[in-house]
C-alpha cells in the first residue's frame, strides 16, 4: 500500500474570479489574485492511498463517507493519472489499483468559509505525489476548483485566464513569496447572518448569461485592475492593495446584484463591517484596512500588522458576542503578535468619532491569520487520516 | 391676497435616474421612465398665497417651519418668476409680494418613501398656477428635485435627458395616459429596517464620481433598455415590462454598490421580497410580479389587477406583523378592487412550492395603488393649508 497526506491552504482572492468562459475545462473569464493563507490557521488535509488490495476506490470528506462520482472529482483524478502515464514514471499497474481518499478541513465547513478551493488544491497535489507527478500543478487543480489553482502556491498569487481553448495556458503562478510582505496580516470575521446563498458556480454561471456589468468587468476594468494590484504588492504599497481590494469585491458584488434572479452575498453584516472599514480608513486619511468578500457573508480583512490592534479592539467594540465563554470577545480571548492592552486608551477617541451603534452577535468569531506557504506533505504517522488498511482513523 | 392650492403625485421609476452630469441644473446622465401614482393614496399638498401685507417669504413642511433660504427652492421660486416676467401676464408689483408656502404629504415622510419629487412638483405647479405661468413645467420642476419632473404628468411618464448645456431640452413627456393601461396596480410594502442610508443626491454624486459601472450603464444599457420599455408600455406587454423594471432597479443598485465608499439601499427586507417575486414568477413560468427599489429599502411591486388577490394573500402570509390592531396584516385589514377571500385555498399549492421563511414585523405596511393623474387644482376653501390670513390652518 501507497500512501501519501499533504495540507493545503485556503486562499482569498483580492482580485475575483466571477464567471467562466468554459464550463467543463473551468477557464475564467478574466485573470485573478489572491493571497494564500497561512496554513496554521487554516487547511484542508487530504491522505491518498492505494493498494491492490482495495476493491473499489472509496472517499471520505470531513468524517463522512462520499459518491466518487462527483464529475469535479473525477477529472482531477483522471487528469492526474493521465499525467503520470506521459510522464512514463508510474508503472500502468499502480495507476489501476483502486484509490482511497480521506480529507478534512482544520475549520469548520458551516462557517461558510470556502473550503472547495484548499479541499482540491490538496488532492490534487496528494495524487501528484502519489503518481509521482512534476511540474505545474495548478491546471490540474483548477480542474476540481477553478480557485484552487491559486491554493497550489504560497505568497500572492495570479492565475492567467489564458488564451487556448484547451486551458493550457490557464495557469496560476507566484506573485510574490510569503516572505515579501512579511507585515501583512489577515482577519476573517465570519458572519452570524446570510440567506441561504446560491452555490457559486451557478451564480456565476447565472452572472455570464444575465449580466452585462460582468462582462464590462471582464473585459474592461479587471484586466486594468489586476496589473495595478500586482505591482502594490510588489510595491508593498497597502493603500493602493486596500483601495483595490475594495473596490474590485464592491464589483464583483455589484454583478451579482445586477444577475437575473440577483445572487445576494453580502449579509447586513457584511454591510456594516464595509462601513466601519470605510470609516477607519476616512478617520486615518487612507487605507488603513482593506476587505473583501466571497460568495458569501463573511468578512475578509487585510491590514498591516502594526494596525492589529486598533482593528481587534474596534470589532470587539463594535461587534461583540453574547457567548460568555469569551467575555463577548470574537476573537475568543486570543493573543496576537502585537499588545492590545497597550492601545486601549489610545482609540477611545477613535470609537467617538465613528458615529456606528454596536452589533451584538453579528459575527460568530474571528480568525487572526497571514501570508503562507503553499501545499505541504506530511510525513509523520500520525498525520494520516487513513491506517494501515486504508481505513479512516476517526 | 391670492391663493392656490394643488395636489402633485409620487412617481416610481422603472428605469432609474442615478447620475447628474450637471449638480446646478440637475441635468441627469440618462433618460428615466416612471409611473404616476394615483394621488388618491399618496399626493403632496401645497398652497401657495402671496399678499402685500406679507413681510417676509415664509413656508412650512408637514407642519413645521423651515428656512427659505434651500437653494432648490430659491431657485424654482425664481425661475417660475422669471418665467412669468417673460410672458408679461404677471404684473412686477405682484411679483415683488412675499410669498407663503405650506406643504403637507398625506403619507408618512417617517417611512423613506421619496417625497421631494411630489413636494417640488406640487410647489413649481402651485406657483405656475399663483402667477398665471404656462407651458412645460417640467423644466421648472427639474431644478427643484430631478425626479420631479416627472411628477408634473400622469400616466406613464419619460424625462429625456437632453444636450442642451443649458438643459432646455431636458424635460419629461407623457408616454401614455393612465387610461391606457387600466389594469396595473402598484403596491408598496413599505420595510421596517434598513440602515442610515447616504441620501440620493450625495449617493448619486459619489456613484458618478466613483463607479465604472454607472458610466456603463448610462452609456450602454439604458439607452437600449429604455426604448424597450417605453415599447412595453405602449404594447401594454406586463411580462417585458416586469422584467425590464427588475433589471434595471437591479442595476442600479449594483451601480450603487459599485461606489466608493459603497451606498447600500436595499434591506434583507428588500432581498427578501425580491427573492419573492423571483419565486412567484418562476412558478408560473413569467413575470406576473414586477419589483423596483429606490434609494431606500422599500419594495415596490407592479402587477395587473387580476393577481392583486394572489400577491397580498402571499405578501400575508410570509410578511406578517405582530401588530394586533389589523390581526397581523400588513394592508391593515383592507379590501382590495377584487374579492382576496375567494383565492384562499387557490393559493395554497403556491406556498409550498416557494421554499421560504416567514419574516414577521420585516414590514411595516402596506400602500396598495395604481397610475394616475398629473398635479390638480383644489379649489374648495376646506382644501387650503393656509387661512385667510395666510397662517398654517393646522
Amino acid at each position: 500500500m501507497d500512501l501519501v497526506t499533504c495540507t493545503a491552504p485556503v486562499n482569498i482572492a483580492v482580485i475575483k474570479y466571477w464567471g467562466k468562459r468554459d464550463e467543463e475545462l473551468i477557464l475564467p473569464i478574466n485573470d485573478s489574485l489572491s493571497a494564500t493563507l497561512a496554513s496554521e490557521q487554516m487547511h484542508a488535509k487530504t491522505t491518498v492511498s492505494i493498494s491492490p488490495n482495495f476493491t473499489e476506490d472509496r472517499i471520505w470528506l470531513n468524517g463522512q463517507e462520499e459518491a466518487m462520482a462527483n464529475p469535479r472529482l473525477v477529472n482531477c483524478l483522471r487528469e492526474v493519472k493521465r499525467r503520470a502515464r506521459e510522464s512514463g514514471q508510474t508503472p500502468q499497474t499502480r495507476l489501476d489499483w483502486h484509490i482511497r481518499i480521506c480529507s478534512a478541513n482544520n475549520f469548520p465547513t458551516a462557517a461558510g468559509l470556502a473550503s472547495s478551493a484548499a479541499g482540491y488544491a490538496c488532492l490534487v497535489y496528494a495524487l501528484c505525489q502519489l503518481y509521482g507527478v512534476k511540474g505545474d500543478l495548478s491546471e490540474l487543480a483548477r480542474q476540481g476548483s477553478g480557485s484552487a489553482c491559486r491554493s497550489v502556491l504560497g505568497g500572492f498569487v495570479r492565475w492567467r485566464m489564458g488564451s487556448d481553448a484547451q486551458g493550457h495556458d490557464s495557469l496560476a503562478h507566484q506573485v510574490v513569496g510569503p516572505e515579501h510582505w512579511p507585515d501583512m496580516r489577515i482577519i476573517i470575521l465570519v458572519a452570524n447572518d446570510g440567506q441561504k446563498k446560491v452555490p457559486s458556480s451557478i451564480g456565476m454561471k447565472r452572472s455570464v448569461g444575465t449580466s452585462e456589468l460582468l462582462k464590462f468587468r471582464a473585459e474592461n476594468t479587471v484586466p486594468k485592475r489586476i496589473e495595478a494590484m500586482e505591482k502594490a504588492v510588489q510595491d508593498r504599497d497597502f493603500a493602493t492593495f486596500a483601495a483595490l481590494a475594495m473596490k474590485d469585491s464592491n464589483e464583483m458584488h455589484a454583478t451579482c446584484l445586477d444577475t437575473t434572479p440577483p445572487c445576494v452575498y453580502m449579509s447586513s453584516t457584511s454591510h456594516q463591517v464595509s462601513d466601519l472599514v470605510h470609516k477607519i480608513n476616512e478617520h486615518f486619511g487612507t487605507p488603513i484596512v482593506g476587505y473583501t468578500f466571497d460568495a458569501g457573508p463573511n468578512a475578509c480583512l487585510f491590514l498591516l500588522k502594526e494596525h492589529v490592534p486598533l482593528l481587534v479592539h474596534l470589532v470587539r467594540h463594535y461587534f461583540p458576542t453574547s457567548d460568555t465563554t469569551f467575555k463577548g470577545d470574537p476573537f475568543r480571548g486570543r493573543d496576537f503578535d502585537v499588545e492590545i492592552s497597550s492601545g486601549e486608551g489610545k482609540f477611545q477617541s477613535l470609537e467617538s468619532s465613528m458615529d456606528m451603534g454596536t452589533n451584538p452577535d453579528a459575527l460568530k468569531y474571528a480568525i487572526y491569520t497571514k501570508v503562507g506557504l503553499g501545499p505541504e506533505v506530511l510525513t509523520n504517522t500520525s498525520d494520516h487520516l487513513l491506517d494501515e488498511l486504508g481505513n479512516p482513523k476517526m
